[in-house]
This record gives structure tokens, sequence and C-alpha cells, in this order.
């Protein structure tokens, strides 16, 4: 795997990965780190999920802002997410990585590094998915570059897909909102996180439980995870699905590090902030939700309509289009 | 898939790539571009292969050497070659790519995009590999960064390890080597590739059939891809098996664009040019190897000893210890 542009120390790195990847083992995975291709064997009757996430310092973290383990934790989660909004359970993550020549070549900076992966094997580990392989380089800037590709199994034909919505379907998500970007506005302003507390911007919780149950338990007819705000996620939703949707403001929950910027600019950042990775579904009308699935409150949000607009729809019973406006995070 | 930090016409881009990627078909992808996830269904009685390989701007290749069709076509081939040293059949591709604003933003910039994704379809097209998804983001800074990741399957229990030699097997390499190294050499001078003729870094051919060759008529006991140039590569492999080997200089088949710089140059080049996605394998001395598999020269240049140094043996029948000097290709 690893090509040219080595960064000096590159073999011990992959060495110390493979070393730390060795914590989780699973029955799936019959070759693992250090030969051209990991090898896996999924169980009889699933298909093979995958999704690839990049995070690159710059553009989805800041090593300012965010802690080393929130950059090892969120570049996994992002993958999980993917694979938690089909359904689908984790199997095998696999980490490209390039490392900027100020991280490697400094006591530092290989501290930084460790609890990077730190964050991510911690994440992996309460999964219990298996760091499988990747490639890493030496990066050509100073930002490190990390792209993680997940692998999961769902039933054969079993996955929950964006394009199952119909007309007269409730909207739910789960969790709350605007959580994520308004730790980030924090972050932003120079604030530490605080020791104890959520933090849906820097550990974001990907709800691999809450997406498995509404596939094993049928409960979904289609599902998508939040990354980019409600706005703009619900707008593929409904063009997968070719229908239209009404959100209820009312009810949308907001999550308490939102609520305190009162009570309009909590809404915009749960319809627009992102990043919350929360799963993002619709059900039959008929279906019995359950208020908690895994402890994990699930709200009823709005409901989808004919093909048209996705609007919203405020408590005195007006309605205003909702027009997808995900955020520049680190602008 | 995509997250925050999207470029302005990002999603043009993935509808542009998606149109596009839907020329390569496959009964194993299910769902492609477009949903949280691809879903693929692997043929009964397979397993597996997965492999990730970053090509970036600066590290692996330059926008003032490469054309824009050869950052394409190589961002593919060096996933493809992983699959082909283990014998594999490629599935499907990922691509993830983050795109410098210098172009995104002027045509000329989105001409060579396009022309980077002839270069990676045109080969796709060739091994029949659908591209099923990735993601996209704006770069952090002017370099254009990709990671490719690659499933492919193969026999259960049946793929080529490097973990297989040894001691009295012989040692084979596929085709020439050192004509990567030679031409990256010209380039980096100035002169503009030829026309016609063999381009062994601007478009290296993954050797996929004949590696499939290797795992169906069970003919290697082990086997990788020629990544960094056989001096790091052998060393890798004498590791994983666990042995020792002796490589003759005076049969190592040098490729004319190395060949062009005399003897002894071109020696270095074909031992640690690297990037020449050969494949690089060990068999039992009883078995009768073909003189090419699938049209492509195969050629003894050693054998396999029990676990020591890796000597390499010149005409006149002296030995020296044989070092990993893989080059840093772009300094």
């Amino acid at each position: 795997m690893p090509g040219p542009g080595k960064i000096r120390g590159e073999l011990a790195l992959i060495e110390h990965i493979r070393q730390r990847s060795g914590a989780v083992e699973s029955p799936l995975l019959r070759l693992g780190i250090g030969d051209d291709c990991a090898v896996l064997r999924p169980p009889r009757g699933s298909d093979v999920l995958v999704t690839t996430d990049f995070t690159l310092e710059g553009r989805h973290f800041r090593r300012d802002w965010h802690t080393p383990e929130s950059a090892g934790h969120r570049t996994l989660a992002r993958g999980l997410s993917d694979l938690a909004a089909m359904g689908a359970q984790p199997m095998a993550a696999f980490l490209s990585l390039a490392v900027p020549r100020s991280l490697a070549a400094t006591a530092a900076g290989r501290k930084w590094l460790d609890r990077f992966f730190d964050g991510l094997l911690a994440l992996a580990a309460l999964h219990k998915v298996p760091l499988a392989g990747g490639d890493t380089s030496e990066a050509p800037t100073d930002h490190l570059l990390a792209d993680i590709t997940l692998l999961g199994t769902a039933p054969r034909g079993r996955e929950l897909r964006r394009s199952g919505a119909r007309a007269g379907d409730l909207l739910y998500v789960t969790g709350a909102l605007g959580g994520a970007a308004a730790e980030l506005q924090s972050l932003s302003q120079g604030k530490r996180p605080k020791k104890h507390g959520e933090h849906p911007q820097l550990f974001p919780i990907p709800r691999l439980v809450v997406g498995h149950a509404l596939l094993k338990r049928r409960l979904a007819t289609a599902c998508m995870d939040v990354s980019d705000g409600i706005s703009t996620d619900l707008a593929h939703l409904c063009q997968a699905s070719g229908v239209g949707a009404v959100v209820f403001a009312d009810p949308l929950p907001l999550h308490p590090l939102a609520a305190e910027h009162g009570k309009e600019a909590a809404l915009q950042l749960a319809l627009h902030g992102g990043e919350d990775y929360e799963l993002l579904f619709t059900a039959k009308p008929s279906v019995t939700m359950p208020r908690r699935i895994a402890g994990v409150p699930v709200t009823p949000i709005g409901r989808i309509t004919a093909a048209g607009p996705i609007l919203l729809e405020r408590s005195d019973g007006s309605a205003e289009p909702l027009a997808p406006a995900g955020w520049e995070h680190l602008r």
C-alpha cells in the first residue's frame, strides 16, 4: 500500500499503527495491515456497504480549535455515520493518512499524532471496528490529510436508502440538532471545551445502534445522516425520493448548546448547522414509532408531501420555503 | 458522503462524475454514487479485498510534469496494482477528491479536471471497474488530493500473500523494470513525453490479468507489486515470509527507457526506481513457469534463501548486499 514519497519513519509509523490497530479483533477480517490488500469475509446473506470521507485540516478541522483526539474521533465518526444511515453494521475501517513534516519530525508532533490515534481507536474499539489497512504519506503542505473508508454489512437488499420516502410518511430525527455548530462557534471564539458534558462538535456520536434497529425492525422507509444540516440533507432525501416535505419548527429538538443562543438562533443552527450526525428518516404513518431507540430520543418533526417544495411551518401556521443553507464551517 | 466545506459547484461536480461513471455497469454493484454508501454484492465463495492509496499533488505527481490524464490514470492504477498483486479481480473503485480553488474556479481548471477523469475512467473502462462512490471537498491548499479505494474479489482463502515464499523458491518479475523512474527523470528535465510508445511513468499498466492467472493456475507462492523499487519491495516480501533472497543482476529485465542511460545506471533504476507496478513473485522450483502470461514477459531473476540477507549477485559471481533504497521521486 505505501508508495513513493515516504515520510522519514513511515515504516515505524505503519508498524505503530499496526500494533495499536490489533486491539480490535474481528472474525470477518482474515488479513489486516501489512500486505497489498486487506482480506475480508462478509457473513452469508449480506451485502457489503462502502463509504469514504475526507477529514482535511483547514476544511474539516483546525488544529487550534479541535483537540487531536477530536480530529481522530471525527475522522472515523464521519464514515461510521454513513453506515448508520443505511442501517449497516461496521466490518472494517481503512485510513489513508498524509502527515506534515511538522508533525512527523518533532516529539510534540508525534505526541499529537498519538493522541489523534487515541481518539480514532477509542471510537473504533467502542464499535468493535478493526483498522484493517490504509496508506501513509508525507503531506505536501502543513495540513494533516485523512481519508477514511468504512466497509459495513447489511442483510441482502435491506439497506435503508434515501429514496424510499413516500407522500404521507412522517419525518423523524434522532437526538438533538444544532449542537455541533454551536460548539464550533464557541471553539472559534477561543473558548476551551468543558471537561464534562456532551461535545457534539468535538465528539459526535454515530447512531449505529439506532440505524441498525430501524433496519432490523423495518421501521423506516428512507434514512440518511445529518452532515450538512437538515435544510440541505432533507433536500437530498426529497430529491432521491421524488417527494416534498413540511418541517414543523416547534417540535425540532434543539441541542442545549444551541438553545443557549436564544430560540431563533437555535432554530437556525438546528436547520442549517450540520455535522450533528443524527439520523433523519421517514416512516409510514401506520408505524408505531418508539420515543427512544437504544436510549436515543426519536422525534417526529414533519411529514412527506407529494413532489413539491420543502416548507418550514411555524407554530402560528405560517409556512416559508426551507432553502438549503449548509454552512462553510471553518470560514 | 459529502460533508462540510463544499467547493462551489460541488454538487454539479458530483453529478458530472455520476453521469460519467455510469459508463461501466456491473452486476455486483447494486447501488452506486448518490446515497450515504454504495452497496455491493460479492459473488458466492469469494473474499473481499480492499486497498487504499493516496495520489497527492507534489508527492505522487506534479501538474507541470504529469498530464492530467496521467494523474487520473495513475490514481486508479495504484489501487488496481494492489489488487493484481493478490490475484484479485476488481469489483468497484471509490475516489475521494479534494479540488483546489484554482482548478474549480476557472474554465482551464475545469478542463484539467475533466482530463483527469478522462484518464481515470479510461483505465476503469478497460478493466470494467465501476466508480461507485467517494467524497469531494475543496482542497485546503493549491494541491489536488486524491485517495482511491479499490474493492476486489478472490476465491475464498486463495489470495496471493507476501508471506508464502519459502527457501528454494524461484523469484520472478513481470514486464521490465526502471522505466517509470527513467521517464520521470526525463519529464523532470522538461522533456515532453513522446506521442507514441510506452509511458511506464505516465501510464503504468496494472498487471491484473497476470495476477489473476497466477492465482487461478496456482503458479505463485507469494506475490506483491513493485511500487517502491524491488530493493525495497523484495525486503518486504522476505520479511513477511521470513526468508532471504539472491537477485541476479544479469537477467533483470531493463526497460528500454532505462537502458538508454547505460547498463549500470539502468541497473540502479531497475533496482531502486520503483513505480513500475510490475509483479514480483515467487514460485516453487518444480513449477513450469510460462515465459509469458497474457502476453506479458515473466523473467526469473533470483531465488529465495533461508532467513538471511538479500544479496545482489553480479555476472562475475560477486555478491553484495542489496539494501532498500527507494527514491524520493519528486525531490
